[in-house]
């Protein structure tokens, strides 16, 4: 999708994006933890966010931010996620705002604030301080892998790409750094998400575009349903790139969706994958129903079934865990007319156990990419979730982590 | 609850009940894998089924039965479970009707039939002909243990016992064999529960009590969403007792009632403690909420969050991924009124984390035995759910457990 200079690049390749990361010392590890992203240029905003009920202090002060369409940076830190910390979180957050915003020379209303780690503990806020300071100080076209590296906690790697394509005569870029849940993240499974593009975009348009393609991208991977407090996902467009603004749905809007779909689903992808203790990506393609709906809730039921994510771990073709997970996922189904398939092998067809031919079935239980098939033979609509296995790696990583 | 002498009886402590289990070799092992009920005298029946649109064969056949209001006996096998076996699968599940039927001198209709096992695999019938035969031939009041080794799985020991009490002047008695569904079995999670009983009572009376105790006790068990497709609790009362038949909702019926609750509750306590790979017993009680299905959502989205339980696993006292799953579970709430106690223990308070006495909650962690109580401070309903934790074993036995 990207090269390597791209990916390098991250949320500095648009015109007019600056980043950073660096070390404040709220990481018990040391790392890198505290990123910031700025274009002295006013941007467009639109986030979405997470749906949990207890919703982190930034979370609030963030939406606030994308409420009035326009904003200058992002300040996000790992360690701690800032939840559950009632009153002084808020403070504290809004604190992470003013900060940014005195040594960046905007309003605290045009920063977005991010955190993720351990719930119910305050922000060290004097770390919080040196860490804003040193971070603006830091700011550079070159910055984007250390942002990209100051907001992992459990990820393997940081998640981050970079993008051009022609809108509207111009050459548009993207950008962007993302965390993963790992599958389950101890700090809460948070997904951060952060895109740059100097693009020119009306913030309604560009929130519109942005609330079409989550729940189709970041909203089909499976995180046992261990909704984070801390979710966010931002975009910022600058219009450096000098395209005609888009304040319709035209042709241009059509193509910038389309962007923002492939890269959110890229990042999707990588976050699914690279969950914790993972040792398969599993794609989950459901078709044949009469809704998407249908199809994403039967495709979620296969995807969170802990029973068939350690049946790929163990590699075993298990489709009896597959269909039972079809059959309680609450869709009524007509068993004779399901077909199930993994890696295009058929397993299951019409009530019961298809012939397979058991040496390409093991061949595809042994690769680490795994599709699974599901025609529910009832109509026209399909949904697509991607999840991985369930390991002793996960167990170990969730049970021995101590708050 | 009971003795060991009423455990011993189990099945045939009431009056005119006879039950056997045998070696048939259908279970891989040679452990016991028929199971067989009887009572010359007609019995009222009454069952609930498993809500899986993928129900196995005998789930439909026992169904039909349970609908004529009256049976004489119930065959059970484990190590198949006869599901997703198309056609050949309901004529095997007629078969082991009609051959119990003429074994025991009673009509197919009579025979409620039950599996468990692997899905996928038609029954071996030579094995299960010879196997109800002698099953037939082996019934005796002593037969209760059998019979319940002969239906277990992965269990690690047979549910099973048996209670008396005083209704309407007489002594009526009831027993009980059950399987578990570890936390989530192999095979499909399938639990098993059949209960005899002298009462006199008319079949409606006795499914309106059935299915009204069932969504308080075997459905408040967190088995991770994977119902079976086998699952059936089932009641046989053949009027032994003398008692005057319970035709209305009289004083006895509410006893009848009080009594199949504290049984199925008991099963189900029983059922979640012996999990799979569990090593601690959770009990997840939600008060303050506006109906009774609120609390239960949110019980629900806690006992089977994994990280969740990993953190028990772990002895972490990790409530910070408790208000999570509250947070996600869908239920509006106000994290300013929610209060989180574990054994008693605040750890939860309106909004923050509160100061817990170390020393207490260590010790809390450390038993098996562990409640978890939310507080949702916005009504008077509540809802208790049962659970256990996440383990390297069960990852180990549902992993490394091939088809």
């Amino acid at each position: 999708m990207f090269t390597a200079e791209q990916k390098k690049a991250g949320v500095t390749y648009p015109k007019g994006f600056l980043a950073a990361g660096v070390k404040a010392g709220i990481k018990k590890s040391g790392n890198l933890d505290v990123a910031m992203i700025y274009t002295p240029k006013e941007a467009a905003v639109a986030g979405t966010f997470t749906q949990n009920a207890v919703a982190a202090a930034p979370v609030y002060a963030s939406k606030r931010v994308v409420k009035t369409g326009t904003a200058h940076a992002i300040v996000a830190n790992a360690g701690c996620a800032n939840a559950c910390t009632g009153e002084q979180g808020e403070k504290d957050a809004a604190a992470m705002q003013s900060l940014a915003a005195s040594a960046l020379g905007c309003t605290a209303e045009d920063v977005i604030v991010a955190s993720t780690g351990v719930i119910g503990v305050n922000l060290p806020m004097d770390k919080m301080e040196a860490g804003i300071a040193q971070a603006a100080k830091s700011l550079s076209s070159s910055g984007s892998v250390d942002a990209g590296n100051a907001i992992i906690t459990t990820d393997t790697y940081s998640k981050c790409g970079a993008t051009a394509v022609n809108i509207g005569g111009k050459e548009v870029r993207f950008g962007f750094i993302a965390k993963g849940s790992g599958m389950i993240q101890p700090n809460m499974a948070t997904m951060l998400c952060f895109i740059t593009t100097d693009l020119a975009i009306a913030p309604a348009l560009l929130q519109k575009a942005l609330s079409e393609v989550v729940p189709v991208t970041f909203n089909m991977i499976s995180i046992d349903g261990d909704m984070s407090t801390n979710d966010m996902c931002i975009v910022l467009a600058n219009g450096e790139a000098g395209n005609a603004i888009i304040d319709e749905e035209n042709d241009d809007y059509a193509l910038l969706k389309q962007t923002l779909k492939s890269i959110c689903e890229e990042l999707a992808k990588k976050i699914a994958s690279d969950g914790e203790g993972a040792t398969k990506f599993l794609t989950v393609h459901v078709s044949g129903t009469k809704s998407f709906e249908d199809a994403k809730t039967i495709a979620m039921s296969v995807a969170k079934s802990p029973l068939v994510k350690t049946a790929f771990f163990g590699e075993d073709p298990n489709w009896g865990r597959v269909i039972c997970a079809v059959g309680y996922a609450g869709v009524p189904m007509d068993p004779e007319k399901t077909v199930v398939k993994f890696g295009g092998v058929p397993v299951y067809a019409h009530g019961v156990g298809a012939e397979a031919d058991e040496e390409k079935l093991r061949s595809v239980m042994e690769a680490h990419d795994i599709v699974i098939d599901i025609d529910m033979g009832d109509g026209a609509e399909e949904a697509t979730v991607w999840t991985c296995d369930f390991s002793y790696e996960y167990v170990k990583i969730n049970g021995e982590y101590h708050t």
